[in-house]
């Protein structure tokens, strides 16, 4: 999903850093104060993590998000909100650098919605369920702790569920036709690729059983 | 589950043959006649096949089960009935010898629930999830049929889940950790062993994806 540059992007995540937006040195005393209960990893434009903030207002959402436009879209939606959202940060940076911060088992749950599925081999490695990637997760993620994974790219599913069985994750749910539950939070993509009657592929794993 | 032999599990059989009882030479006009929906290979005691049947009036439960005394529990529990379902017919025959009297891509669904395990190496080939069968089970069943297949046992649950892929079947859902959903029959096996707190396996494939 390529996005236009946006001239405004730029300004307005520098005057909402420290509300919505968090620099890796700001996470560094954050985390100090709050848990980080949900970890969002390629946060795109924030359709998912501000719906699941709303209905889940006593969870702390984190997400991360590279792209300037898209992550300069999701603070636009967490400034339109109406009621504010005191429980989503969101922060540019690159994923390892933020994870290289977060302490051990600290964390509940991760998502990783439509994550680029970087479909040639020599790529694989960029894939955030990458063998190497799932070790960091690890780390982070409570004993009990979660990773749940939405992809419409069955390629990218079928890997990853062999990267994770590699690393022995314990498998709690594998869909490769995943019907929405009332309570789903869909993200962007997500809304567009169903809409043309596409499949999506879910897959839920825990830390340990 | 061993169950005590019942003096009264023959007569009552004998009564009851032609009505909710077939035998397979029955069961041979009988697919003449009617569509057979669903097959429930190993149905035990009924509670799940009679549930179904009444949930679902417009679907025809085939029932098959060897076992002489869980065979008369699940004749008494339609017996004993308020509203007489005229959508349930019960075989006790060997599962093979029925198949065979069925039609190529004739039937919807095929349940397997808590099947025996065999865990013994030397008598995998008895699990009714053992490749020989899946072939068997692919011949009778619609291009879009559909297995259920559940059982508590992990050893079982993982080797299936093995069968199936080498034998090509299309996975639908695969879970490790099966939450009961409104809709759900339960047999007495799975009520017994959920009141237990103990984990329920759950997989759908399809023939065709």
């Amino acid at each position: 999903m390529r996005l236009r540059k946006k001239k405004w992007a730029s300004p307005l995540i520098k005057e909402y850093t420290g509300v919505f937006v968090l620099e890796n040195a700001m996470l560094e005393k954050e985390i100090k104060i709050n848990q980080i209960n949900a970890l969002e990893i390629g946060a795109g434009k924030g359709g998912f993590i501000v719906g699941m903030a709303k209905k889940h207002k006593n969870v702390n959402f984190y997400g991360i998000e590279q792209n300037q436009s898209a992550f300069a879209l999701c603070l636009k939606k967490l400034i339109n909100e109406e009621e504010q959202l005191s429980n989503v940060k969101i922060i540019r940076s690159d994923v390892n650098d933020v994870i290289e911060l977060i302490k051990d088992e600290s964390i509940d749950t991760i998502y990783l919605n439509f994550s680029d599925p970087w479909p040639k081999s020599r790529h694989h490695k960029r894939r955030l369920t990458y063998p190497l990637m799932l070790d960091k997760y690890k780390r982070i993620l409570k004993k009990e702790g979660k990773i749940f994974f939405k992809t419409d790219n069955e390629l990218l599913f079928n890997d990853s569920i062999e990267y994770f069985k590699e690393k022995e994750w314990h498998f709690i749910n594998v869909d490769y036709d995943y019907q929405l539950d009332k309570d789903d939070v869909m993200t962007e993509y997500e809304e567009k690729f169903r809409s043309m009657g596409n499949k999506i592929y879910r897959l839920i794993v825990s830390k340990e059983r």
